[in-house]
């Protein structure tokens, strides 16, 4: 990072008890070059505060409505003020809050999926574009250093011409609710009006595709998506599966399941080309499969020698002692954090970031609307959106 | 097996090079129960008649047609002449074969799939049911000790309802077609004059589909399927995916491919339920995976004395001693040979006969013809066919 | 195998219930060159009988005393006796069970350990020698394909200069002895009038120093060993570990134990070069692990075509289609049978034979007196015997 | 952590290029408890200065020796100055500074091997226990949760009496330097005047006993190692093996090398009782497996309601979502700064730390130079010396 000096990070969300803000601080704090400043913790004023103290943040720093942080933070000199802000709250108030901090010079990260609907998260590219700042959407996955092989593999033609992907993201948790016992981080993803028209592959189908395009670059053209419900009472999906033909001819299979008992967070992709197939599995990060007809099957391994400089660049250990969650969380934040020193030394932006931008966001949230059409039309097919 | 005598098998095809041919003879060898004593191992009588030498048949037991070899091995003394016939030609000889032997009063066991059309296996199963003989088919993979064990886990409830089954079956081998390197095995499976309507379906799709019903005992109600040539210049599929739907509302996914470069003979299965899931794989067939939520994960394995009393008894060495892909096939002929005993006996038939039956060969003749249905309607649903 | 009938095989021991003269028959059975005729399946009569009623031999052919069918098979016209003898009777029977045959003019294949003692072994070794027929010892892990694979890497250079071997050897069945529980085919091995001066060490100890000796062709120059008897009131090991120093400055560790509570049949072997190493693990045995510095890891399979020779020769499916134990087992008895042909039919022995020969006896023999005699001492170094 | 304020730390070492401190600086950082507020990151004062201006110190806050840190320190008020020291430099120096903090008042971090010899090590207990101060020594793969599991079933009784326990640590980096091509990390670490009478053994030998010990509880009684220079040219071990037999009559076994070419960081640890065994391995550290007689195996994995409390409170991600090395770093450092927190508070040490303390140190001590003895004897029984 080409600054003589730490960020400073803002956050809302991620008050007492939240899963996700406390990734986020983490990733934020690993590299030593964030420091968490200012925050809005939550819609509820005194549990803000509570959590800002949790945190040993500085009283006056710790705000009790995001407007009013976006505003006091703006208001502050700038060896002070915040640098960005992380935004960690549910799906349907992400871009309100991004708009209030953009508008109010901030760079933005912010959780997934990005927007209530894709209309909504049309018009956040258009406020992102405007402001010229940074804004790196956490699809934490890419973040995975042999997820970054994975996808030089593919650049490079080691697989040759893409014929298939198959990516699945089976979740078992949410089976408890059957017997009344899921817990409450579930609970909200299941309502309609905060949630948005899905769950499941909101939630986790979004991290799916989104793995599926960074690694092979793939432009969805049609899909056809029979979404199910299992849990008795619910209003959205909690499992589903998407028959996925993409541009140039390579035909691809997605699924995620909330319903999947056993599984814990068993995203895994398979890509096979003319020359050869790639394999991850994210409950074993560190490895990448090679498999090829009339070869021995290979296992690359992060931290050595043999894999891309971009591979090496986003690797904090030697080889044989593992990097997982935290550190590949980290990762878009160490790419995020370089494109916000260099905007915060008035550099320009990144031509090709390593973060997940904006467009990442539109992806996701045409996917959603893509795959509930079609499963409500009978599973049918339907037409990827242009973005 | 009840009698005080080895079984006589015949052969027609498995001659000089053919692979599955001496896959049977092995499986049919291994438990010392049946012994090799005639066989038309070719359409060539001269390469049956050599390919008889090499398996040191007596040379007035080699035919150089199977209607010769029906008449002549009816006509010997009830003492010497065959028991049963095991038919390893390709799929459009099946039920001529099949018919010729049955009527001449002979068992038999047939490789899959069980005919060239559903129409075919429908009189098949006519003139079965009318022979009073066994008729078992080598869907092979039911043979694994495992297997049954998963199937007694669903009859037991031990999975609870069951909610989604995802099976698939990725081999690689054809990928070197698209170089014009793959050999003799595939060409003719290619040949719809030959093979029918399918390739990759017939070959191995059925092998998918019949494992999922063996273990689950669901019925597919209507299935939506995509189906892919990549290899240019062939008229017949070479991978191809499916949406399923079972009776009782169960989904489920299938995908087989043969252009799945690196994988070798990579079925696999995964059944999840509201109580737990299993997963079984090909490639490492003596354990069973078990995960259910708040629960460690279970590998249960192949010898123990936990399993099933019907895993124990289609298992030949102790725990640690893996079994493998010729005992499983035996398993199918120790069945069968247990039931031709015992018609050999003049006792009934078996009333759930381990061994698959022709009931097994019409699923998956009406599995082919609703997957092409599908696939040639622009993968719409179809319903699958009452049986 | 070249002749133009099946080679008739007599079998000692393998009577009801016993587990290896199943195994031993399965293996001779699987190919289709050996077919079983006589045996003496018990040192009681009327139990040989009932086994050759089971098996569904000739009565005339099962006998009373190995040294009754010794004589009287001798004496039947050569179209009609036995080609060779299997004998998988206990320990301390082997020498005479094989001297009587040998003498009588029948070649030979025994279970291991070859003898009671190393000075017994010695002189079957002198017998073996003056009879000019073959004598095969079923070290069976040698005949697995990788296993193969592995020994010819190291003869082809693959890992450079050896310096380090782990084989380790661990299986659990006998901590059940604790509670009373276990099984009688523990029971004998436990007794030194019949297994010898040792029981772990003599049972799976020899396989797995007779599998690093195949693999590496490393000698012993001197051990060290320290053995436990943890199951009260045994007189035998149970367990042990054995440091090694080979000629030429490798160094090695062994270590076996049948109270390894949860481990079955657990095999496996390390061995690091200067420019690489191997990994095979018995219980998944058609994978070979190539691991080196600076390389992704490699996953060698059997059935492709990338293996040696020899690899490919002993494998009967494609890959994929795993082989396992039995399939191995029958390798042995597959070129023992190569080469009991040949000396049937007049030709010389093999010079460099692939099955395991009397010397793997004296090596196994001279093993159990080492450890034993090392730490009988106090786990002191001893100099390996010259043989 | 009971301080309403970060805890502030101070390292000596870690400048530019160095490895480990990075990852202490990592695991201090992790949880946003502890700012690194100060430093002596090299010997070379003008490096030191370099290494803290990267780190976005205070330049008054970088010091020249650790001499003048631990005395300016000292003086500075107490709202300002350190309230502990991270000790990250080579094994011959951390003695000398550790004394220098402890008796200026700091509370101490310190990398292993604690010491240069064992006499050395019993002066510095001494002082720790005179200071008053937490003394923690990173024995880091201690902080792992499924390690903690691991000795919580001991602790219960869960595998019986303890009868065998296995652990290894192969890595393959030094391989290289036969052609000359190793790091310079290896460099220091062959120097006896720095490393002290062992390298390998000192290096990760230490971490094998130490997670031994961590787990089982088991005191060392006598061992018997065989050490070996396999390096050209070298005067320390790279490679060695280890017979150990604890109190009570458990047998061990310990074997770590350098030169194990394709192993990276392959420390993994086997445990087997008369009711069952754990196995773990570093390289997969969010699974420990549970196996035993006539049971499916167990895997149990990180995250979940059914493990132990401490397993759980150690542990910063839900099931699926995996942790590694630097989050098992960062245990140790949690540990630490709990206990300094109530230190600096004026509350009493920890009865039980969950940190390894300095008699971890002392025992990894007694170790290196037993197992040194041993092999220098030629691989004779040396007794472990009393602490």
């Amino acid at each position: 990072m080409n600054l003589n000096r730490k960020l400073r990070m803002g956050m809302v969300g991620g008050g007492r008890g939240a899963f996700i803000g406390s990734v986020h601080r983490m990733a934020a704090a690993l590299d030593g070059q964030i420091e968490l400043t200012a925050g809005c913790f939550s819609a509820d004023a005194e549990k803000s505060r509570l959590s800002g103290a949790d945190l040993r943040l500085d009283p006056a720093r710790v705000y009790g409505t995001y407007q009013e942080m976006a505003k006091r933070e703006a208001a502050l000199p700038a060896g002070q003020r915040i640098d960005f802000v992380s935004i960690v709250t549910r799906n349907n108030t992400h871009v309100a809050i991004a708009k209030a901090f953009l508008e109010a010079g901030f760079n933005v990260i912010c959780d997934k999926p990005v927007a209530f609907n894709l209309a909504e998260a049309r018009k956040l590219k258009a406020i992102v574009q405007k402001s010229g700042k940074v804004f790196a959407l956490t699809h934490n996955y890419t973040g995975y250093p042999m997820v970054k092989e994975a996808r030089e593999w593919v650049r490079a033609g080691k697989l040759g011409q893409l014929l298939k992907v198959v990516v699945e993201y089976p979740q078992g948790y949410a089976i408890t609710a059957i017997a009344g016992g899921e817990g409450k981080i579930a609970n909200w993803r299941m309502d309609p009006s905060i949630a948005g028209i899905s769950n499941c592959m909101a939630d986790i189908g979004t991290h799916a595709t989104n793995l599926a395009r960074f690694i092979t670059g793939l432009e969805i053209e049609e899909l056809c998506a029979d979404l199910n419900t299992f849990i008795p009472g619910r209003l959205l999906d909690d499992d589903g599966t998407c028959l996925l033909r993409f541009k140039g001819g390579a035909r691809g299979l997605l699924f995620a399941s909330q319903i999947s008992s056993g599984d814990e967070n068993n995203l895994n992709i398979r890509v096979w080309g003319t020359q050869g197939s790639l394999q991850w599995h994210q409950e074993n990060p560190d490895e990448l499969i090679w498999k090829a007809v009339n070869e021995p099957h290979q296992i690359h391994r992060r931290g050595n020698s043999y894999l891309a400089p971009i591979t090496q660049k986003y690797s904090r250990t030697p080889f044989g002692h593992p990097e997982a969650f935290i550190e590949a969380f980290a990762n878009v934040y160490r790419a995020a954090a370089d494109a916000i020193a260099d905007v915060q030394s008035g550099k320009p932006l990144p031509k090709n970031p390593e973060y997940p931008t904006i467009d990442a966001g539109l992806e996701g949230m045409a996917f959603i609307e893509s795959v509930v059409k079609s499963s409500k039309a009978g599973a049918k097919w339907v037409k990827f959106p242009r973005l």
